[in-house]
């Protein structure tokens, strides 16, 4: 992202910049250096690491951090890339749960708010997200000014002509044309929309379960089901940015419907199926009658209830369809597990894993994710930062 | 791919074989041109091109081919890359044919030659393929040595440590390690070894019905089923190179085999409910007790037989399925239906459509292959192309 104000590359002004640079993505990669490591690891002359350090002091975006302390020898100063150069802030929209942080540049969260989405309209729900977007800024202590880029992750996907959200049964009023424009203007200016589930994934790559695998699917399982799929380190999106969509998987539907005038189903049959309220149902058909949700089927299944377990059983086997189909698409390394249900992927691991060996041939590593409830989130400033990077350098440096 | 011959770039032998190099990649991609059109596209002196002509001509790299008869003024020589300095070989092995072709570096096919795979044993099979393979050759009136790149396509996955197909259970003995290395000295050197369907998605991206599409899927249906997916001109081939194996879609098994020891199924549960034998037993069970042949069921429902064409709508019904799964994982554009069965499309593409309205609101554009029996050989042809470009040149030039 190269802003109008950059110099021309060819004059000294243009090549002070481009040294500036490469000596702040060096802080940025390397952590706390001494001029002479920089300039080693740049090529650059001293003097010029010398000045371009003081040039990006000046502006804000390096600062001193202390010094080495190496025996006998003199001390160097040491020099880190100014986390407090901007922020970011990153939004996880669920059915359940809202869930806002704001990062420094360095990647450390400041200030973060959850709070349980009681919202029953699209209005109400862009206005609570407004606002504990804002208070998690002033909680942080900031203007929002300071924050540099917003990410904001949600269920369905982005439809850039009609400014609103598709395939996002699960939240009401998502689908109304005009949505996205009401969201920006209740979040902040140059939002970012993206999938939660492509956030979960982006998220376990960078810190999670997922981190240097080359083709990875995160499926996230809660009130509804997603995945998230990354490929040489980049969202995998498809044509249409419906990639991942599994919930559309279909699911026990083997036959269309006769009725050539039906619709498509607002939910998918996979979802139907699949989803937290799958397991009260099933338990119920099970016999369990008294279960209300879904974490009540896991706990009585852990406490050695046969009725709960054989629940429990019942949606590993789905799961593993779901793996099962994703294996012969795509063919993933690693499916990370996510989403409310992940937290009982230890009881989940076992009999998919051996469900999906009857199904197939085709067997990734299934693991449980490692960043739980905070993995949209997280992915969230993952992208806010890779964009905040170009953003902070074009308005504070030359 | 730059051979050890190469001089170095700064030398001005290096700087010549550069220069040719650039000529020769233009008179390739604009077709025949004259010495002042190729200085103008490339930005060469006209002197640099004329060396650059004369030693791609010693070379056998290109030729003269005709003058410009552009009225009054003087004609100009006309030169094309030479199509002959090398020839590309294309295997397509299918479980009913063998297909061979030659194609010079023009991409003209030479030669080619078809027959009926008649093997019972991966041994007589192999025996069948180079002796096919050998007798196109000559038929083109080539040595072996003018063959610079050799490609085969065949169902499953090459497994490169034992040396053999994974996941081919319609070709006898393709699973023995060792294979590919008979194969090898049966058909030739440097043998590139791709699947089927990956190679149809080339077939027809480069020169069918998915051209210039960025994300597509090429369904293929026959004997076996099988799916090539392209992203961004290139194949996607997953973790293992079993991205696309959708034989291996859980179609029809919803709970895992009760029996925890039992074995992954060799054949996939689509392919078992999908492939071309399906359609007859769907039709047997329909009533249409005399059916022999997937071909002959489909003739009978063009000929207004109810039976056969309740058989054809349940087939569509499972193409549709096979079609939502794909589009809920990776949402592509276009699916093009390719292999035996895509000769019928006519009569499939609209009950599928409607099926898969009744699935899925994630619909891609659904059409019939270009190229027919021959995509295997035309992808394994522009993939021997993509590699012999460089091969002839770093051969034949400096």
């Amino acid at each position: 992202m190269v802003g109008v104000e950059t110099p021309p590359v060819g004059t000294p002004a243009g090549m002070r910049k481009i040294n500036q640079r490469a000596v702040l993505d060096l802080l940025r990669r390397n952590g706390p250096s001494t001029r002479p490591q920089v300039a080693k690891e740049t090529g650059l002359s001293k003097p010029t690491v010398s000045q371009a350090l003081l040039a990006l002091e000046a502006a804000g975006l390096a600062r001193a951090t202390g010094h080495t302390s190496t025996g006998t020898g003199r001390s160097a100063v040491l020099y880190e890339a100014d986390p407090t150069a901007g922020y970011v802030l990153g939004i996880d929209i669920g059915r359940e749960h809202i869930r806002v942080a704001v990062a420094d540049l360095g990647g450390t969260v400041v200030a973060r708010r959850d709070e349980r989405n009681s919202a029953r309209s699209g209005v109400a729900l862009v206005a609570a997200v407004g606002r504990l977007a804002e208070e998690t800024v002033q909680v942080a202590g900031l203007r929002q000014d300071d924050i540099v880029c917003r990410v904001l992750g949600s269920p369905g996907v982005a439809d850039p002509h009609r400014r609103c959200f598709r395939h996002a049964p699960n939240l009401p009023g998502w689908g109304k044309a005009g949505l996205l424009t009401e969201l920006e203007a209740a979040v902040g200016p140059d939002l970012v929309i993206e999938n939660d589930a492509n956030l979960t994934a982006v998220g376990e790559w960078e810190q999670g379960a997922a981190r240097g695998v080359d083709v990875f699917a995160a499926i996230t399982v809660g009130t509804g089901v997603g995945m998230g799929l990354m490929v040489h380190g980049e969202v995998f999106r498809g044509a249409t940015g419906a990639a991942g969509e599994i919930g559309y998987l279909p699911y026990g539907q083997m036959r269309a419907n006769d009725d050539a005038t039906a619709e498509p189903p607002a939910r998918g049959h996979l979802e139907e199926a699949t989803a937290a309220q799958s397991v009260v149902r099933g338990a119920r058909e099970l016999g369990l009658g008294t279960a209300k949700s879904a974490r009540e089927v896991f706990r009585l299944a852990r406490e050695g209830d046969e009725l709960a377990q054989r629940a429990v059983e019942a949606e590993a086997d789905r799961l593993a369809y779901t793996v099962a189909s994703i294996a012969a698409v795509i063919d993933p390394e690693l499916v990370v597990l996510s989403g409310g249900m992940s937290t009982n992927a230890d009881l989940l691991r076992e009999p998919m894993d051996r469900a999906l060996h009857t199904f197939t041939p085709l067997v990734p590593t299934i693991v449980q994710g490692e960043l739980g409830d905070d993995a949209v989130v997280a992915g969230a400033i993952s992208v806010g930062l890779r964009a905040a990077e170009d953003i902070v350098f074009e308005r504070r440096a030359g």
